[in-house]
């Protein structure tokens, strides 16, 4: 089977202009098929911010109201989408930025809840991988905003890590995917202050044990978790590291590999 | 050679929700190839006004500087562009949401004009048809928003009537084209304050006496310029008529058909 990378990329890698370049540029050096998936970075809450429109919190969850979907659809789905596909045809890279509503890639529903109404934040039913497999294979490399839409009309705003995980894992029939999560981290850390403290492979067990002696950062329980489903669910290979080190990530000389045994 | 209609809807019908979403419904309804150019609407314009972002204006042109390239990104192909999918895929139709630099579509530059900086404002080169047929053949309706490139990576602003007209001229080749204006009047008018005074057809020769005798309203002359040049170009149809009257349009039972004799 044909190569895909997935890759996702993180908020603080687009908020410095220099740091997305070099991954921009390293981006479209990669020969094989891939897809870029992006998160919104602090733009969305600064222009919140400038225009008046408080964050809401219900029990400390962030709430998606309508005025904060305008927003996050502004300037996930079109600014910073637009912004990235111009840099990779800059570098040569044949790109289309496209969202979960385009070509109904990526179909889901208004998060139930019990307890909370979250707004408009969408829990993923399905990926449709036609289109996606038709563009990939004109050679385009696709860039997704994390935006979804319920097939009523609504847009959804929807976890970027969420997004990367379900696209792999729906184009794992057709590709042999590598699931990538760049971020501003060397990898997953022993220590989370020492990046130094790189760990170079994680099986299901040793997570456990980790986990077990809080070990692991909690805002890297979620990536993790979304790994080990995509390595379960026909990924073949999943890799956590430093944006600016995609190639070495890539050629895993660098960063940290989950792993199945 | 197979049908496909370039449709551009103006901004005022963008702005008002009721009569986008009646042109949605019909637009969702054409069996044949299709494709959605829409202008920008006042929400650009009440952004910028809440952003604090002042309008430039260079010997009365408007000027697209980088703050308001800034915003008509957000606007154009975030929060419009993704609205009209999600509304269509309400619809059950099928469609992608994309701008110049998606797919490397449309090539422009920078406008050079002897005395005026028009800024970020961009002028066409060329199309690739490629990708745009690509899409139609799988039976996906593309949605166009009026942002190009400039290959250096460089989002441009860019005339929306324009890009109906380059697009609908670039796909001539491949498809037998008509090229739909749609916008809040019934169509080319004798006298622009009455709608029931609508011309029905408009050769060369009959625009040059209009012109003449300043019966052209000044808002319609780049739609009409844009018209003739289609229809030198290989486009087979031009219309221009009322967004709500689309399926009348297309029959010719409404609407001012732009013709070559």
């Amino acid at each position: 089977m044909e190569k895909l990378f997935v890759i996702k990329i993180g908020g603080n890698i687009i908020d410095d202009e220099s740091r997305l370049s070099i991954f921009l540029k390293d981006f479209a050096d990669i020969n094989e098929k891939k897809l870029l998936v992006h998160g919104g970075g602090k733009l969305a809450t600064k222009l919140s911010a400038q225009l008046g429109i408080e964050q809401k919190l219900v029990d400390g969850r962030r709430i998606t109201d309508a005025a904060t979907l305008k927003i996050v659809t502004m300037v996930y789905a079109g600014y910073i989408n637009k912004n990235i596909v111009a840099g990779l045809q800059a570098h040569h890279c044949n790109a289309m930025g496209i969202c979960g509503t385009d070509g109904n890639t990526i179909i889901a529903h208004k998060r139930n809840h019990p307890l909370v109404d979250y707004g408009f934040v969408g829990d993923i039913d399905r990926v449709n991988s036609g289109l996606l497999k038709s563009l990939l294979d004109q050679n385009i490399a696709i860039v997704f905003a994390p935006i979804t839409h319920d097939q009523q009309g609504n847009l959804l705003n929807t976890n970027a890590d969420t997004i990367a995980q379900e696209i792999a894992r729906g184009m794992s029939a057709e590709y042999d995917v590598s699931l990538i999560y760049s971020f501003e981290k060397s990898g997953v850390l022993l220590d989370a202050n020492d990046d130094s403290t790189v760990i170079n492979e994680i099986t299901a067990a040793y997570y456990q044990q980790l986990k077990a002696k809080e070990k692991i950062f909690a805002g890297m329980i979620p990536k993790l978790d979304n790994a080990f489903v995509a390595l379960n669910s026909g990924v073949k290979k999943v890799i956590i590291g430093k944006a600016e080190e995609l190639n070495q990530l890539i050629s895993r000389k660098a960063g940290t590999a989950i792993i199945n045994e």
